[in-house]
């Protein structure tokens, strides 16, 4: 009977399998995948559980399943016990939560404090102490009168011609940014290389389900946040946002370290490090909404888990309120940046230089990506690979040097962004001459040359071996680009007030119209969104700066027009693009559009597959397991699927075996076989219990779906009772980079030859 | 061989299969679910995809299948017809979605504008224009002047005596409270039965696929839009929120229906509801970010899904923008409440009575809840079933003349929870006297009683047939009891000021140091978690409200507090219960924690299954369509699963066969079957391509996440090939309402006998 419906059995795969399969599932970087089992299988299995090395990726159903294990355990208590305990349990998960978000508001503070002095004494020391900055040394004297305590570098020394005191300005200034810079690489160089770069796309391969625990170190945390004090004083063209989102997913599994139900639990930690890097956002910009919806989009780790997102909440608003508690710099100011007197309205006719400035935004962006990655790969085939900390100096030399000749870079970036977005008060001081209307073309030269200095500047400092964000750079190249196109409407509008694009306008000439500082907020976000590729987080976080809901649409749109812009440029994001480069298993939340194909095009093939024949000898899955390092294997029975088993497992259950025994037995998976027979042992009950199977005429756009939504390792594919194939997570991670050319160029790890 | 390995065949079922199935599949009502496919077996199958009627659930997959093929059609059109179309189509899409924000921004003020000058009329009328309301017949004169022009009832008629006065005003009050609840109950109950109630219970369904057309019809919208304003004014306890949600649904499905690209698509309208929603509590609060948070947490539609987030803050925001530009009181202010003067500051004792607060929230909410679900159930099982407008009529009466007794419940309740959630501030005008220090006790006392004459008219009212939100009044009832305790704790302070609890107050006695104002906000956010279990949407909308970082964590706590004291009362929120009393096919997206259940419990085992046996006569087919109105059925041979196939594939089918034919020839669905066989039909291109397989080992609560993440309809169990169960949405959905006693108690539509 079976032999008339079975006639076709063809693909009767026998063992040993064929030798040209592929490697359907390292995750694991293969030279650490090969030590990692190596060690395991010469060391006991007494741990049911297996702890993840590096490089790693978790198994979220095996994960949850403990974690479900562990609560059920707890809630069976009897009497008091069964109460209390549960409650302990979530204390102290709330513990951690509250601690990490003070932590990281302290540690945003600290950064403001420790950088605003190192970026102050590249200008001058106070007299009666060496550790005041210039505002809480002169902050003794009224405003308006002269302070005498801070003394410039010039005055310190006593030089008395100005040529003598700009000459020594300007080496001090260069000299010390090479000291910062110098400083913050060798920290980062020799005692943790994780702390280099954004850590943005790290986060996201980590909460995802890549393990990397060397990059949440307290070592790469204290380091990071250290060498980015150093890294920002110096002047480089970086920011401060994606390090501390870092700083505070270290904080977080440091502090989640403490208890077991964290240490031994890898889904449970991440969903704290996701609570943390919502919070990092909300100190970064003072935006604890801004934070979460980060988290949301960015990080996509809130979704169908509004638990983990009111986690996020929380410690995204103690954040903020720890930061605005210690008020760094006594100006009860949250956001780095308050934009303050904006117009109550706006004018239709702006909406074609906004337009314009989106347009620049997603070119730009695009092109900042692109430069970024061209310089990264150079760096990687060059001798610069070999030289980290020369190329760190000669940059931020380069960098001192011509920011200083720049009346907009000499400052802290920070404080051209915030110049750049304040409106001309006439009571206020004018921030470089900005509202100088004589000025205006001088004006605009100097800004378009800032913006496109600081392109070229962020394009090659993200990505050296110091700790770099890149949305500060880009905030300021989009605000110098808007404020130019802001004057220039300016100028256009008072040079002919009654033309008709201008009729409403009000017709007293003293009344501005056009507001510059509202420009280059505008151009700031949609550089933003041409770099980052984001929306709603970023007209959140741009709203909370402007506070003005009026002025919404208007960043809506140019975020929107340059994510459209950016996109026609050049599908990926810069942290995506980084993602791909380092070649994390992280597969992107987007909707993945196919053509047509099916699961067939993307699944290996049977014939491909390493597989176990079920009724082979003990001996055979022996050597299986020494020669592949996947995580598991199908088990087939003349082509019919039997089971999957991971090698762990396998591992294991041999590892208690006699090797005696081994060439001489038989396994069955198989649950209806017989043991009586002789010789034959039956591991059915080391087959995984959630399988998936599906048809492979499945579309691959479903496949990618599951794949995205479930956190699955791998799909088998049959049709009617027999395996077909098999898709992995690497696969459909291979499948969404295919379009990237880049793919796994910078795959070693830093600091690893 | 095969004989060897299959030895163990036992469930071989035989056609016809056991008749003491399960209806594993109707999501359709059942009689809905006979007239919807006996049409169908009586007409021509020329469309391949069929129209959903009402009572369907949709085919996620189907849906989204259909629309990237239309997508791909699009996009592969030669020359500028294949950039230009795909443009266009989203320029329809943007349409809407800006066309609905605008719409539903009118609409909110709008209403506004109609219930204040209902409700003015229910006190006085203007001299010079029967249709101006009170402030706008009163804005010639200047603040302190008495407005003339605005005559009460008893002025009009010229009434001399007090007590005459008094009674004219109080029967007006309450008959014109009669008449406009009683117009309101006509309009729903003669022209659109599905504009009664709140309205998210059913839009929560229709966004998780269920159809139900004639809830979004324009007749619907414009009775619920004119029925809310009647409601509204009648001083019932209901509020608009929940109803302008519906509403703006409602647009969203009228403006679809201009294109075919979402006339045609269910998934793709659905996508569009979901943004409209989210602009409807983005109004109905003022609050745009809050309903972007709203649809993300109670709605949860952005799930996965960044693009329609992104579609709702973008109607969020043009919403609340319209309304403010259209602002209908000439206030400037967006938000219904909005909270002034806070003080800047709070102190540690007051988390005592905040907790009590929060506690007490959780406790009443649950209460509220029960009350509301005993009511319903009254309600369908007396005589009042049968009588909905005498209903309304006597709760409208009596709601009236309890109201006018008590100063607080005179006015509008948005009127109530402003002024409760107003500090104190000698320099405006003290509402009702609750700031007179003297008078503290009877506040108290006339505050708790309306808190809980609220609370019983709420749970009464909710559910009537007229259209009414729950969150206004449970706002109310919150605010009532969070300013009595304000109140209460304000008296405390300034008996004992000397007292240790109150030495971080100012030791300045005229300095306040409680702000009862915020007591009202805490309770309000209190008592909305209990009634909702929302937890950041609130925390958002109320922090939009006040506005003052510093008091987000009190408010994040009680909403916490509560939320958990609620979840201990009862699992379910307010929403949630009446979708089980309804039994909408709805999954909840709470985590769900199985007890150790695996998949085996839930699923229909194949001895209760109806399926196909692979070789069966057409004829048999065509009996097992009529007999069944099951979505689909599983396909085995000798208990080996060959596929699934949907009941309406198979009418197809079968509808253009000759009848004669039927009983003679045999069907096969297996494509590895020779079709060279006489009178064997290959039937293999109806298998659905899309079908899961799972082992039923597998823990019940990883089914239950497949089924919440990927929409599914259904699940099959195999093992080594072979069926052993099938799961469906239905079984999911009575799985996770379980624990409700009441479910289908209410699942009737309305309106029909």
């Amino acid at each position: 009977m079976s032999e008339q419906h079975f006639g076709l059995v063809d693909h009767s795969n026998t063992y040993p399998p064929h030798q040209d399969h592929r490697e359907e599932e390292t995750f694991e970087l293969s030279e650490h995948g090969e030590l990692l089992y190596s060690e395991h299988s010469n060391q006991s299995f007494s741990t049911k559980r297996p702890t993840y090395e590096d490089g790693n990726t978790i198994d979220w159903l095996r994960e949850e399943n403990a974690e479900r294990e562990r609560q059920r355990c707890l809630k069976s208590q009897r009497g008091a016990r069964g109460l209390l305990l549960p409650f302990m349990d979530a204390s102290r998960m709330w513990f951690v939560i509250v601690l990490t978000g003070i932590g990281i508001g302290v540690t945003g503070a600290w950064l403001d404090v420790l950088v605003k002095w190192l970026a102050d004494f590249r200008e001058g020391h106070c007299v009666h102490g060496f550790f005041y900055n210039q505002p809480s040394c002169c902050s003794g004297f009224d405003a308006g009168e002269i302070c005498t305590d801070w003394q410039s570098w010039g005055q310190y020394l006593d030089i008395q011609y100005i040529l003598g005191q700009s000459l020594l300005h300007s080496v001090v200034y260069v000299a010390l940014a090479v000291v910062f810079a110098g400083s913050a690489a060798i920290l980062v160089q020799f005692y943790a290389p994780y702390a280099f770069h954004t850590g943005i796309p790290e986060i996201k391969a980590i909460l995802g389900g890549y393990v990397l625990d060397a990059f949440l170190s307290p070592w790469t945390l204290l380091i990071k946040a250290l060498g980015l004090a150093l890294a920002v004083a110096s002047g480089l063209s970086l920011g401060k946002e994606g390090p501390l989102v870092h700083v505070a997913c270290c904080m977080a599994y440091l502090l989640s370290g403490l208890f077991k139900q964290f240490r031994h639990n890898e889904a449970q930690k991440r969903k704290l490090l996701a609570a943390a890097a919502a919070a990092g956002v909300s100190v970064a910009f003072g935006s604890p909404l801004g934070g979460v919806l980060f988290g949301l989009e960015e990080l996509d780790t809130f979704a169908n888990e509004s638990d983990v997102m009111w986690r996020g909440f929380v410690t995204s608003v103690i954040a903020a309120m720890s930061l605005q508690y210690i008020d760094p710099f006594g100006t009860a100011k949250l956001v780095l940046f308050q934009v303050t007197s904006i117009t109550d309205t706006w004018r239709a006719f702006e909406l074609v230089p906004w337009l314009l400035l989106a347009v620049a935004g997603g070119v730009l962006g695009s092109l900042l990506i692109k430069l970024n990655v061209r310089v990264a790969l150079y760096r990687r085939h060059s001798a610069l690979n070999d030289w980290p900390l020369l190329e760190v100096v000669g940059v931020s030399a380069l960098t001192a040097a011509i920011s200083y000749l720049i009346v907009f870079t000499r400052v802290q970036t920070s404080e051209l962004v915030a110049n750049l977005f304040q409106e001309c008060d006439p009571s206020k001081t004018d921030y470089h001459g900005l509202c100088n209307p004589t000025a205006m073309w001088e004006n605009v030269f100097l800004l378009i040359v800032t913006a496109l200095l600081k392109i070229a500047l962020t394009a090659w400092t993200f990505g050296m071996m110091i700790p770099a964000g890149i949305f500060l750079p880009t905030i300021a190249v989009g605000a110098s680009l808007g404020r130019a196109v802001g004057l220039l409407t300016q100028g256009l509008q008072r040079a002919y007030p009654g033309a008709w694009v201008f009729s409403s306008c009000p017709p007293d000439p003293t009344v501005p119209c056009v507001s510059p500082g509202f420009y280059a907020v505008i151009g700031a976000s949609a550089m933003l969104a041409g770099v980052t590729r984001m929306t709603i987080s970023l007209v959140v976080i741009l709203f909370e700066l402007t506070g003005a809901l009026s002025h919404v649409l208007p960043i809506m749109i140019s975020v929107m027009t340059a994510k459209w812009v950016g996109d026609a440029c050049g599908k990926d994001g810069i942290y995506s693009v980084w993602i791909a480069m380092r070649k994390y298993p992280w597969l992107p939340p987007v909707a993945y559009r196919d053509k047509g194909e099916t699961a067939a095009q993307v699944m290996t093939p049977i014939e491909r597959l390493v597989i176990i024949e079920d009724g082979c000898t003990l001996g055979e899955l022996d050597n299986l397991t020494r020669k592949y390092n996947f995580h598991g294997f199908p088990v087939v029975r003349d082509a019919e699927l039997v089971g999957y088993v991971t090698r762990d497992k396998l591992i294991e259950f041999l590892f208690a075996r006699e090797p005696a025994t081994l060439s001489t037995r038989r396994c069955t998976f198989s649950s209806r076989r017989s043991t009586a027979e002789d010789n034959l042992e039956n591991l059915s009950n080391l087959v995984e219990e959630a399988i998936l199977q599906l048809r492979k005429e499945q579309p691959q756009e479903l496949v990618v779906d599951m794949f995205q939504k479930l956190n699955l390792r791998q799909i088998l594919f049959t049709h009617e009772g027999r395996l077909t194939g098999m898709v992995t997570k690497t696969d459909i991670v291979a499948l969404l980079n295919l379009h990237f050319p880049h793919t796994a160029a910078l795959s070693e790890l830093p600091g690893r030859p």
